[in-house]
């Protein structure tokens, strides 16, 4: 039988959603919100899209009219009472209430800002200005909506079979290296691919699969409404933006020094837990390390993100000595550029040594290489990021120069002032 | 939105059939009905199952009460009044009125005779006595019903993403066997493989993908509810058990000797065109060759079943030039154990030389083999044949004594009757 309604509904789309909740964001956003809710909700940042990959023409490929719908859909959407009611019922590590009736009262009554949008070079330049609280909301959607855009437009004229093979073998592909997992003891794994997603519904099929191929290895999602809607945990803790705003709004070179230490002072005060989890290589993983004050060692782990992987977790693991801390009871994250052989690698090489989880994005969420002619469907290294705040340029250094941001003198600014020498630099795959 | 009633309509199925038409059945079953309803409806024949693939014990993994009530299932089917219509109206071979009024009558007041079930080593031991006419129908549902059963046996228990997998997996495996026939020109082939398929939907999928991925190189389809449904072309011939039953019931060696070209007469007499084409393994391949009447060169084609592919091809050929004909204006069609390597091989061997065509079966629609653990998926050996016609014994020699069938005394005198020599066994994959 044919569901009439679902049929009509369904061919009376003017489009076809790609973000449809305010909650199909990552969870850290929503922490990273609340903390900025509270702490500095007026300054003004300036996001942007940045695709690493230049050599994929975005502009050629994602339809501007297309783009503009599916973000002024963004525009229309509030959170609804049943999405308000789980941020207010749930337990999100282990803890109720995490987010203040204050600012989810603040969210209830949130609505995305506008966009600018231009065409340059065959990359779109799409900016958000406005307060950080605001603009922050965008990353998550507007990286989701170009990424499925392009696969829309790839996947777009393929029979209807053909598609049904494509994600078979997509499928298939994302069931072996679950099948790999199955094989690690003490396995903790979570997805983090909400970003560079393939697509919406999935996503929403990987985390799906995962849960049902690893049971309670896998920790649970970062995207909330897939979180929400299969009763899995929402997972995440913060990112860079806090470190990169913190600096640029800092006025002097001592400020400067000190700003990465004031996001874990902040933080510190509105969260505790596994929420403490310091992100040390928006400035170099090893000054951050050297410099940082003895209660940043009590913490209760570290994620090892721009630096190679095994290197970052022995520093850490010495760090951790050296302040007198016992690394077996340390939680280390790792989340960068992860596929199912590092993953193995990182899982064995630290086993028994200190208490490791996994961040798993895009190659969870969107690894179709190879699937379609010359790669149309390979992932690309996109990110959306703070440019300025308050009018102040925004700077990123990270362990790998290739993931460096911000203007070239700020750049060497930042350089000397965290003393921070000679980096190698090492491809982003993804 | 859920479909509330096919949900409920669904829960409340007492069973979920595997054959629910008549018309779920091979089309050549169809054409040896009219003409045995036409020339021996009174012949009682008897039919039954025979596993090659013995080490698969279908008794200990098939529950007897489920095969009960799936071949019940079958006892209470008719001739729908569209089925009926389809049967009158379509074309079959580019011909109308393919089936005479007094047949499709007598198919639409048809009802499936009753069957005996008994278990013996591990095997079923399923048998049907009765009018050939009835008899003939029961071949392919019960094979069809043991296949999946089996099928269900094993998946039963499987989580729902590890099933989807187990299908993305066999998915993408049928359309790389597709892409690879892409290549091939002036390709030709059908689906033989409802008898040994995985399941109905399966069949049902394999069909479709056909239909996209090669389109009109897909010649249709063995099944004749999936060429109804699907409005793909309805394809077959005839089958051993033509010449095994007019063999049976020779009275002397004589009309033992010719009884495989009186098939072809009254054959020739029921149907022409495309429908002519001479299966000549039955007793012996050269034989039947060397010993027919010129009348028999002059039909469209051969089916090389047994023998091996390559040289049954040659002996074709040869046997045309030598009878005055020319190969290139005849048909060949391959039948047996095809896989992709061996239609890539086939196809270019007698490319420019003959016609040719390929009836494609168990690999096509039942190729799990590896996917799950102890090939437990594996396609098995399985056929249902006549055992003896109005009491006498029925035999097949084939030209691979791996597949022979009958009393071993009979067996003697058939050979000594056809002149077959020593033949050299082949292992029967499928």
């Amino acid at each position: 039988m044919v569901d009439i309604a679902t049929r009509v509904y369904n061919h009376n789309w003017k489009i076809d959603p790609i973000v449809r909740s305010v909650l199909d964001t990552d969870f850290y956003k929503l922490l990273m919100a609340q903390t900025i809710f509270r702490r500095m909700r007026d300054v003004r940042v300036t996001f942007g899209i940045h695709n690493r990959t230049r050599e994929v023409r975005l502009a050629d490929i994602v339809d501007e009219g297309e783009l503009r719908e599916q973000l002024d859909h963004v525009r229309s959407l509030r959170l609804t009472r049943g999405e308000s009611t789980w941020l207010r019922g749930n337990t999100f590590y282990g803890k109720r209430q995490m987010f203040s009736p204050e600012f989810i009262a603040w969210l209830e009554g949130f609505r995305f800002p506008d966009y600018h949008l231009e065409k340059r070079d065959g990359q779109y330049v799409l900016t958000f200005e406005g307060p950080w609280i605001e603009t922050t909301m965008w990353e998550i959607p507007a990286l989701a909506i170009l990424n499925e855009l392009r696969s829309r437009g790839v996947t777009k004229g393929m029979g209807k079979f053909e598609l049904q093979v494509l994600y078979a073998r997509a499928m298939t592909r994302v069931w072996e290296k679950i099948e790999v997992l199955r094989g690690l003891d003490n396995l903790s794994i979570a997805d983090f691919g909400t970003r560079r997603r393939h697509g919406f519904l999935w996503q929403d099929w990987c985390v799906q699969a995962m849960m049902e191929g690893i049971g309670s290895s896998f920790l649970g999602t970062s995207n909330c409404l897939i979180a929400l809607r299969r009763e899995a945990e929402a997972v995440g803790t913060n990112a860079h933006e806090l470190p990169m705003v913190y600096a640029a709004l800092a006025d002097t070179d001592a400020q400067l020094d000190i700003a990465p230490y004031r996001v874990l002072e902040d933080w510190q005060e509105d969260y505790e837990g596994n929420l403490r989890v310091i992100l040390p290589d928006t400035y170099g993983t090893t000054g951050f390390l050297a410099h940082a004050p003895d209660w940043v060692a009590g913490w209760t782990g570290i994620r090892v993100d721009s630096k190679d992987p095994i290197e970052g977790g022995e520093e850490a693991i010495q760090w951790w000595r050296a302040r007198g801390q016992d690394p077996k009871e340390k939680l280390a994250i790792f989340s960068d550029g992860l596929d199912i052989d590092r993953i193995v690698h990182i899982h064995r090489h630290f086993s028994g040594r200190m208490r490791i989880g996994f961040g798993w994005g895009t190659l969870l969420t969107n690894d179709f290489r190879g699937l379609v002619a010359g790669g149309a469907l390979d992932p690309i290294s996109i990110v959306c990021k703070v440019i300025s705040a308050d009018g102040r340029p925004a700077v990123k250094l990270s362990d790998n120069p290739t993931k460096a941001m911000g203007p070239s003198e700020e750049v060497e600014r930042y350089k000397r002032v965290f003393g921070v020498g000679r980096q190698a630099a090492v491809p982003v795959v993804v």
